[in-house]
């Protein structure tokens, strides 16, 4: 474990600022220097100067926490997503831009007080869920306890970057599982939010129809909090959706749907098959009713996204650099995204019928159990077995988490503890759209009882509530 | 106008069972010999035989209007909707099949005392909104007030039957206009309901994503009893979608929207601009704000339905057939269907980001108004006419009605009264998706003060409620 000399959850940090123990300005710069000690994970595409946070430290002058509920928060941006003033890149060189505006989230996390301390290395163009798939001169990026294991992907470096302090909170993205896979990784809390909620204005799609923001936490109480600063309604995005009214408290025991033991992956690892166990465990201990379904419509849901016509978007979201500038990718991530050309309207439109099926095949679920949860991936590798097999092990750690936007939920990776060789492992729990909410509040209390650390730091887990018992969960009502 | 000497409203034919004045059995067979008077204007594909409707008259025995809603009450079903012992074609012998089971909707209808009197007559799959691209031996439906104007389509048999009347009311489907425009030609009520709130198994596809079952009656009421006996959840239907929770009452004058006078085409008719204008002031005499809004969105996302990538659907839709014997489809319909094989899915990809654009720009109005409301089509046109100018002409028939589906509104076309030359026109309102009641409720208000007749019948309008004007409408709540 790392140690930090600035703990950086907000409320600490807030603190710290009301008693004039720390000004933004020495955290910043403490931050900077923190980061080049950890050059050697390949976290940043571009690490802001501390001349390029001036406008940023001199914005707060004369507010404070009281004012702004992220006064003086650092924030990791995946380079995917537009911060004004900074290039972006979604390493690739030859399509990085200077953004004018930052994206509608940037902008809404600037405005309440936070601080983007630069962009952050990813698979490129947002496809992989490894980290590693990052050319030179940034290259594979290392995994917060370990870097010779891999960190997760696509959003690599916001979730090391979080894990490793420094950061209180990254943005990533999320279309196959990039928010949650490196969270799952680096002992992160880690939000997909629904579809539609946060404002994808000023991101580079991947999947248009699939992509959102995602978060990487330090707890699930703060992810809510910097949730609830990012949900801002945008007319310059048209995939936002309104929030449904009307909320259904689930009172007494909740259940929970649990994949049948045959339908689980976890590659042969027992050490991952204990961790899910435990976080089953710890579900129950806190209320829950575990029930045991079928999982069959989730996995078949979960193969459509590479091998169905959705690959035609990440084509779309790439030309018309793919087919003027083919070596401008890497080889990996322009032979999955050139496949993308050669299906026809009638196979997407068909796939979509096929979708259509499966999500009621699925929905299914929602009868019998309020929330369902799975092993975050089926286990975790080191950068060398990606090199063996980077195509088949890629996509096993889609697994758990290729469906779910396809499926219209929403989801949240929380840590389940560690393997014997230290490195961590998540479980996901998700539920229908815009359960965003409802599935944080119970993260925050399942967190506490899988570690009392945060990311790959010795920064002790802060815990906001008590480990109630009562087991009771808000549920948004849509339908 | 026709004379009718049974009076087909199913308050009134409830009223003549109870009083013994008429029986289910007499009513049928009063009907089929009344059915074969108009055979001139094509309009069944299979008209049932007396043995075919005995089982329904059976089943009735022993129960009453009180226990069964739609107890002997005579209904068409278009030809693309199975009724179990009857043959679907969607008005092409080489896809003629019998189902084994009724379409979910027919199943409710039935179980509900609703007896089929047969299947109507369409625009061959369901591709059309003139009423005349029927092959031999059905031919063109002709209108129900002179067969050498069109029905309109695709539902025209459906519509017809309606308007002479044959049945009480009749099933239809709507993916362009189908269930609007040929109720516009017919002075009949026609709902266009939310997508997913009728379940289409047992339906013919035509555009999948963009389908669903419409209904034809003789009032607002009678639609809005049809339709809470047809909607019922349906597992076996993968489009379901459950009902939003609350309910907004807008208290007070309700704001309508009405496109800017230069975005309204009438195609030179005099005439339907004043009607259309005198649809407006009845809305105003009702308790209606006028607004005047920018149309701009809803036409250019009426343009994707058969520019874009959506009729990939119909071709998958009727493949193999269309691949493997396209001389079995009309020369005019295989030429519209066969361009749905040149797309790519990156083109449907595509052009879902600009639906997606233009729905968010449409989506604006809702800020404005309570409802829409337009002309159902800019005018009628003689069958001549049509076959002039066949594409064109059925083209610009769905400049009000192509984009209601893309755009996921609920909608109700209602007759607005009578041109010179005695042809019907209508007007629609339209709301965003599960508005089906309010718009029902409203067209109620609405219907009397522009005509006293029923379809193309001398039979008197049955208003339900005293014309109020307290301006007041309920809308339901989704986000």
């Amino acid at each position: 474990m790392k140690t930090t000399t600035i703990n950086l959850d907000i409320p600490s940090l807030h603190e710290a600022y009301r008693s004039g123990d720390l000004t933004p300005a020495t955290v910043i710069s403490h931050l900077l220097e923190r980061a080049r000690k950890f050059a050697d994970h390949n976290i940043w595409i571009h690490l802001a100067t501390e001349q390029e946070l001036a406008p940023y430290l001199e914005r707060l002058q004369g507010t404070g926490p009281d004012q702004l509920p992220l006064y003086g928060v650092p924030f990791a941006v995946k380079d995917n997503i537009d911060v004004a003033g900074m290039p972006t890149t979604a390493a690739c060189e030859a399509y990085r831009y200077q953004p004018a505006q930052h994206a509608a989230v940037v902008e809404a996390l600037v405005n309440a007080g936070a601080i983007p301390l630069g962009k952050t290395n990813l698979d490129q163009f947002a496809t992989g869920l490894v980290g590693t798939r990052s050319p030179e001169p940034w290259g594979p990026c290392g995994n917060s306890f370990d870097p010779d294991y891999i960190s997760g992907g696509s959003s690599s470096g916001s979730a090391v970057a979080t894990a490793l302090g420094l950061v209180s909170f990254a943005l990533g993205t999320d279309t196959a599982g990039s928010g949650r896979v490196p969270a799952g990784f680096n002992n992160l809390i880690g939000l997909k939010p629904t579809l539609g909620r946060l404002s994808v204005r000023g991101v580079v799609p991947a999947c248009q129809s699939l992509d959102c923001v995602s978060l990487f936490a330090r707890s699930a109480d703060q992810a809510a909090s910097v949730l609830s600063v990012a949900s801002r309604s945008d007319d310059g995005d048209p995939w936002q959706r309104p929030l449904p009214v009307g909320r259904r408290p689930v009172s007494g025991h909740f259940r929970f749907g649990v994949p049948r033991p045959d339908q689980l992956d976890f590659d042969g690892e027992e050490g991952a098959r204990r961790l899910f166990e435990k976080s089953i465990a710890d579900l129950e201990a806190i209320g829950g009713i575990s029930v045991r379904v079928d999982f069959q419509p989730f996995l078949d849901a979960a193969r459509l996204l590479y091998e169905g016509p959705w690959v035609a978007e990440r084509y779309l979201a790439t030309s018309p650099l793919i087919q003027e500038r083919p070596e401008a990718l890497l080889d990996v991530t322009r032979s999955i995204i050139s496949q993308g050309a050669l299906a026809s309207a009638a196979e997407a439109f068909a796939a979509r019928y096929r979708l259509q099926q499966l999500k009621q095949s699925a929905d299914q679920v929602w009868r019998e159990v309020d929330i369902m949860v799975t092993p975050t991936t089926p286990t975790i590798y080191t950068r060398a077995q990606v090199r063996e097999e980077p195509l088949a092990r890629n996509s096993r750690l889609g697994t758990y988490t290729n469906f779910m936007n396809l499926l219209d939920y929403s989801a949240v990776a929380v840590p389940s503890g560690f393997l014997e060789n230290g490195l961590p492992l998540g479980c996901t729990l998700f539920a229908p759209a815009f359960q965003d909410e409802s599935l944080l509040a119970l993260a925050s209390r399942l967190h506490p009882r899988a570690t009392d650390r945060v990311g790959a730091l010795a920064d002790p887990l802060v815990s906001a509530e008590p480990t109630a018992t009562d087991g009771t969960i808000d549920v948004l009502v849509c339908g």
